[in-house]
């Protein structure tokens, strides 16, 4: 990419260093949800239409971003940037457990939805911050388990079909 | 193959054609939970170690067999060997439903679990089901839907997000 800039677009090479270098100064963590912003508090959390007493925690701004794509979701966020690795040497400092913990307690948060992903790392995370959350007499919540939408049992792997029916509903 | 067979292996095209014919004329529908079967009643059906008050309805044998994998299960089965599908004109008498429903009624049986596919058509069988078998006062449960075990939610489709954020469970 650096070739094919100096080589052939100089000018776009000048504009991406100089964007690059703006974000690096002006890009932070929101003070309440830990996501990327350039202001103190991001959009989402200044949002008067949000319902303040969910709180869900995502690994990523992509996963919030893949959440607020469903519509399902009208309350706040809080982003890990990470998720607990222990073979990695990521701990709960690395997560800013301590900034989610605050921010979930601030009196006005009822339930806590655990909306990491549902690799064994991302379990642990939600199973790590759930025990943190209930020692606090916060409601603590995880997404669903399941067979996908369109999945056919044919085709879905054991464990989510285990999964599917230990957990299943009534309907 | 049936070139093959006759220009190379004439015994075996005569083997396959004895056993194709013995399966057509020995091969019938459990009297219990329609699966396929040599006798009267299949050895599931037989099993006294099995719940008889769990009664799990699937729509082909394999999706049956892709239950019995987890061990999750052990209750008894009705294979309905199909599904609604209206455009193909396939109604309530082509998946045995008045089969399955003196099935269910049997005065042993408490819930119904329904292992219909999460596509459209097993979807609509598993609605129809459910309304019938909750008009004759029978418990009906249906496979959770969700997140499938290891998804991330970055590569899960937004569907799968919104049912699994709705149906979110406590912890």
């Amino acid at each position: 990419m650096a070739y094919h800039l100096l080589q052939h677009d100089r000018d776009g090479a000048a504009l991406l260093g100089r964007a690059l270098t703006q974000a690096v100064e002006q890009i932070r963590h929101c003070a309440l949800c830990n996501t990327f912003t350039e202001n103190e508090v991001c959009e989402t959390c200044l949002d008067p239409e949000r319902d303040p007493t969910l709180l869900c925690v995502v690994e990523t701004p992509t996963d919030q971003l893949m959440i607020e794509q469903t519509l399902t979701f009208k309350g706040l966020y809080f982003v890990l940037m990470g998720r607990l690795s222990p073979l990695d040497g990521i701990g709960p400092k690395d997560i800013q457990l301590e900034k989610l913990v605050s921010r979930a307690t601030d009196g006005v948060v009822t339930e806590v939805v655990l909306a990491t992903n549902f690799t064994n790392e991302g379990e642990a995370t939600a199973h790590y911050i759930s025990e943190t959350m209930k020692a606090r007499g916060l409601q603590v919540s995880r997404l669903a388990r399941g067979v996908p939408v369109g999945g056919e049992l044919e085709y879905v792997d054991a464990g989510t079909i285990a999964r599917a029916m230990l957990d299943r509903r009534a309907t």
